[in-house]
């Protein structure tokens, strides 16, 4: 929380305490509501409820807007449908869609027939695309001008918008609303009223389909560094268009979710305020690492065999680092390979190259580590094990042995490292899995089995 | 890569093999510049500096634009001065000055001297804002026009305006520069010629000092849903605006540093095309890991005189599986934590909130782990070492250990998944890293040792 909003919330918690319900409305309508948004959070249900209710409907609508995901499905539970009609009539339709589908299918009914025709009409259509898709998050409110108008028409057609949304460009639609091109506001501003649109149109607008997944619009808006993008359907028929607003909320969710998978839990954590739920999720990732983690344990049950009971413990003591080091190494690699295909970088045509260069980092690694941990291993043991119970020679192998295990565990989590990505996504699952636990497991399991092997062979 | 861009990307290599240079200069006119940067990563050398030398001038400064930094790194050190200076020229200051930044300085210099004097002052002003600061990203190409204007007048002041970036609101600054608003593009077309500028101004204007960090601006146009900033210095003097396209490249820029450092690397190495550079900036990570373990070993081997050999070697087997679970179970934690300071969402004052959670969730998990870590136990160990060696009440008090040892070492770690992200940053440290290669390693210590105590004491 950056200081000016400690204070306002501080503030805030006062006024609640003391000022009576008009005083309170006062005090808030000096404030932007992304101010009274980021409060909310910390403030119990029946002062979140007495906000709502002391705003102007418009403030009250756009304080919904702007909360967490999780925030808002707590404050939209405790509303009963009148409220929340008022509300939802006050948001744009992609904001509407928003609140709407996060409701009971029988309540989010209700609240749409409540809704005046046009407004309702449009949020339905909005509802039926996948929310991650760019149907899912654009908005139906564009400037739509016909191909024939003038500056001064176009004038006239902007005088008549919502002014909500920020509005930048203007789309030309022919006589069947299929797409055209756009013009920029400036050219309105600096092109003589008589202009006819068509002679000043920018045909590089950004288009995508609305069943194009919201990842890909945001690569290809980064590609051109594009402001907004139009939406159109299978027959370039125009929908919408998509925010840079909304563009950086997509940015941050995909990150997000890359994030999260890599440390072993979900986005769907986060829009649940139930710590059981969240307890859950996170097991889900857990207890498959420890089924993993078993035939760790089976592979160095099944090899303490082979080895005289002392060497066997010492060199038990030293598989937590094998696996470790493996573990880290693949998911160095994952993790560049896995941020490749988000940013578009790593597509099959440099797949190759990715692979060159991974391959030769680990090369270049391993024979570093490989020195490192001959060393600390030949030097340690026969400080923390008397000699009279290990003879020198056997402490010298037990080093070659971690020395040599060491970089062909870190070349095989290499080769998972980079194989296990291209695998997930070639399955359709996401690849950011490739940097979790799960995948840790799998490289703790492949590192312990190649140092028991190598082991096995030298000592 | 998308499917598009592939058939560009082949009729790309087919076109440079058969074609002179006029009929390639006249297909790469048809393409887009961002196709074309999109391509470069794939190319030789040679073939590079022949398309930049075929477009014009202009189009080569936006392919070098919108390279990614490596590859432009690659492309820069190709070029002589004199192309250089021609493509600098063609930008706009703030690339201007991404692309100078990356330069010896004495090439910089020689380049920034061949500029016009204006032009040139614009770079170095720039260049003198650390990288990651809004003066590092911001244009000082702003629409600035006098608190005493009309409409008419500002649609003057448009229509001297260089077009190049974007342009969606105009600054109203009083006699000294000092900002007072914003009059978004669209209050010019409709509004009357003879409107004060003074009556349209919109006062809630996005504004950030010069010296902010980036991340801390792309927080405050997310909790705003802006489009774009204004920058001012300390006295409030209009110096430029972060536009939609920088904040969508500065979001993914911390995304991936969070990613990275999770991963146990560092954004450094994305600007490298040097095997041996990234090597190394992976060994900085990995390095102290083994050290770490050695710790773990150690840990292991003082303990190992506590129990007779037999079912040491069994525990030991073990010891890999508590420590990942309990790496895990930290990281977990961390990543939630980190990810709330990254997004504003955990600040000083929603520090209690965030503890409860966490512990709540970990005190959720705990005794599910315990109880299924002792049944696997219980049913493998049996299984894997036949009842001659291991006496049933032996197998038995080594299941009791594991199981117990579990939630306490999943406690201790989301203990330290909570504490070092909040100690690191205290400490002016990047909290990302509590969620590295460093923090599992220490999770991993911590872990072992309470299954070594518990065992020592139940076995």
């Amino acid at each position: 929380m950056q200081p000016e909003q400690a204070d306002f919330h501080a503030q805030l918690i006062a006024g609640l305490k003391v000022q009576d319900d008009a005083h309170l409305a006062d005090m808030l309508d000096q404030v932007p509501a992304a101010d009274i948004a980021e409060s909310f959070e910390l403030l119990q249900d029946e002062d979140r409820s007495r906000i709502l209710f002391s705003v102007k409907p418009h403030t009250a609508a756009e304080i919904v807007v702007l909360l967490d995901e999780a925030v808002r499905g707590e404050v939209v539970d405790e509303m009963d449908t009148e409220s929340l009609t008022e509300i939802v009539s006050e948001l744009e339709p992609d904001d509407a869609a928003d609140v709407l589908g996060e409701l009971p299918e029988q309540e989010a009914d209700e609240i749409l027939s409540e809704l005046d025709e046009e407004e309702s009409r449009k949020i339905e259509e909005l509802l039926e695309y996948d929310q991650s898709t760019a149907g899912g998050i654009m908005t139906p409110d564009v400037v739509a001008v016909p191909s024939s108008a003038t500056v001064a028409d176009a004038v006239e057609f902007v005088r008549d918008a919502t002014p909500d949304e920020e509005l930048h460009e203007i789309y030309i639609v022919d006589e069947n609303r299929k797409l055209i091109g756009t013009v920029p506001l400036r050219h309105l501003v600096v092109n003589p009223p008589t202009t006819k649109l068509l002679d000043i149109v920018d045909s590089d607008t950004v288009i995508v389909n609305a069943n194009d997944d919201q990842e890909a619009v945001v690569q290809i808006i980064r590609k051109y560094d594009a402001s907004e993008a139009a939406v159109v359907d299978d027959e370039n028929h125009l929908l919408g268009r998509i925010t840079h607003d909304d563009l950086l909320d997509v940015a941050d969710e995909e990150a997000e979710e890359d994030l999260l998978r890599m440390a072993g839990t979900d986005a769907a954590e986060l829009d649940t305020s139930s710590v059981f739920q969240a307890a859950r999720i996170r097991l889900t990732w857990l207890l498959p690492c420890m089924f993993g983690m078993l035939l760790t344990a089976t592979v160095l049950l099944l090899s303490e065999n082979n080895f005289n009971p002392k060497i066997f413990a010492i060199l038990a003591a030293f598989a937590p680092m094998l696996g470790a080091m493996g573990g880290n190494a693949g998911i160095q690699i994952s993790t560049i390979i896995i941020r490749g295909f988000a940013t578009g970088d790593i597509g099959s045509a440099k797949l190759g190259r990715a692979l060159m260069r991974e391959g030769s980092i680990a090369l270049a690694m391993a024979p570093v580590c490989g020195l490192l941990a001959w060393g600390i291993v030949s030097v340690a043991v026969p400080i923390l094990v008397t000699s009279d119970i290990l003879p020198a020679s056997d402490a010298a192998a037990i080093a070659r042995a971690v020395g040599l295990a060491m970089p062909l565990a870190i070349m095989g989590a290499g080769m998972l490292g980079i194989l296990l990505p291209f695998m997930f996504r070639r399955l359709g699952v996401d690849p950011a899995i490739a940097s979790g636990p799960l995948v840790t497991t799998t490289n703790d399991i492949v590192s312990v089995s190649i140092y028991m092997l190598t082991a096995t062979v030298i000592v």
